[in-house]
């Protein structure tokens, strides 16, 4: 068995406190870099090494995770170290868009860095659990060599060579995330207005949302094909429904603003003529507004 | 065992003719009434009797289901009606808000009729099968009196003798089933935008939200005990993952109009002093702009 290879962490926030703290109880000799040196200290006092500049710190291991603020302060990082990098695999964790784990991808092969982007599904607490997963796109080569190292972390699935795959994934499945939370805000506001508790109406509403899911794989594929004859769900017996509800809502002094830019989409697909398709045709409002 | 009751349907839109000729399945004598009486045809032939007024419907039968495009179309048939109702029980299925309920509860109580409303969570081909299920509230009388009839339509549950109770619950579900959708339908053009099919995603989309669903009692509890305060999910830490999607999809050329309201709310409860406090008390924003 070969001893625990060195690994270093850019970036010292919750998550990378986090991974730091995990390789180093599993026997890596683990490096690590902060802006603020302050938050690296109580990882020394559990065997990490401080350097003063992330060049060093990427010099000391080949196995180079980053996991910063955003993508423009993972950029001014990398940039600083850019001597450094050649040679180093370089796992961005930093949270972000497809464009700039791209960006960053390019930049990295033009310094004969490999780079392989990851789209965190963990809180820090659960980093190392099997709670925790990661979606990695970029360098398969990275993903294989350190498969071991990073399967520490939590549960990995490859996404394919494009860098910009996993966080094209990330972004879109928490914005999805965040219109079902908006929603169920906004549905509990016009349930506490008309008398029902917020949590009477969950139950309800967790059920209605997950007997609604099947109907997603029948969207996804009229979007895919982008036909969207159907005899269900249409865009003109939807907004009659969105206009009854946002209309309910606005009467019991509630604004619908999470529902109205739904609404709009669909506006404006049937005044294009196309009334009778499916309700999914109403993202071609947002494709089309570009 | 005593012979099928006559029961009434006013209003033949897809619905209503549903709810008719389940009736008539089941050897109900069943009078029926619509505007254009182009739509009773089918259930003439059937063995239903048409009427020419809403009144002479009314009549007809001690049970009247009333099933129209909407509130004022229900009120303003009914009113029509008005001398026909005293002693009837009157069941609106029409959709519409909680006070609009109401309104038609204490119009139908000067006029010495029962009022029961009810919300239908069914499409119309479902009528009459397990599939179908109803939220009825209002006349604890009505709903006792006519339980088996109203069985035959779908499993019923009855939610209280606040006539608004059923609609309340209705319109908060659907809007929470709304916005759920408008983040899917983003979701798949930022996905699509990024290399990503709709169907590749979904799938995912479908576990994370189902993996978000237990956070949603915490919510709730949060909301009705009006206390906010949290080591989880803060107001700050999704500002900020809000701020990363919403500059991811813009980026995309996608406009982020489903989800700049929410960010909006969340917006709001900082700049008020709560950025430590629950993501659940964004919804404060919505009560406050009341």
């Amino acid at each position: 068995m070969t001893p625990p290879k060195p690994i270093t962490v850019i970036g010292l926030g919750n998550l990378g406190s986090a991974l730091a703290e995990t390789f180093l109880r599993h026997g890596h000799p683990t490096t690590v870099w902060n802006r603020s040196s302050a938050k690296a200290e109580p990882l020394v006092a559990k065997g990490a090494v401080r350097t003063d500049t992330a060049a060093e710190a990427v010099t000391a291991s080949e196995l180079v995770l980053v996991t910063l603020l955003d993508p423009p302060a993972a950029r001014e990082v990398l940039a600083g170290a850019a001597e450094a990098v050649r040679g180093h695999a370089l796992v961005n964790l930093t949270s972000g868009g497809p464009e700039d784990a791209r960006e960053l991808a390019t930049w990295a092969a033009e310094h004969r860095a490999e780079y392989l982007h990851g789209a965190v599904y963990a809180i820090p607490q659960t980093i190392g659990t099997a709670e925790s997963s990661i979606n990695y796109s970029g360098s398969a080569d990275v993903h294989e060599q350190w498969k071991a190292e990073l399967a520490i972390l939590g549960k990995g699935t490859y996404l394919g060579v494009d860098a910009g795959r996993a966080s094209g994934y990330d972004v879109a499945v928490l914005a999805g995330m965040y219109g079902m939370l908006g929603g169920f805000l906004h549905a509990t506001a016009m349930a506490t207005a008309a008398g029902v508790s917020a949590s009477e109406l969950t139950p309800m509403l967790v059920s209605w949302l997950t007997d609604s899911f099947p109907a997603l794989p029948t969207f996804a594929t009229e979007i895919d094909e982008g036909d969207y004859a159907t005899d269900e769900s249409s865009l003109a017996m939807n907004q009659a429904g969105l206009a009854t509800i946002i209309r309910a809502s606005q009467s019991q002094g509630i604004p619908a603003s999470t529902l109205v830019p739904l609404k709009e989409m669909i506006d404006q697909q049937i005044d294009a003529g196309h009334g009778a398709d499916s309700l999914a045709r109403a993202v071609e409002s947002l494709r089309n507004s570009a």
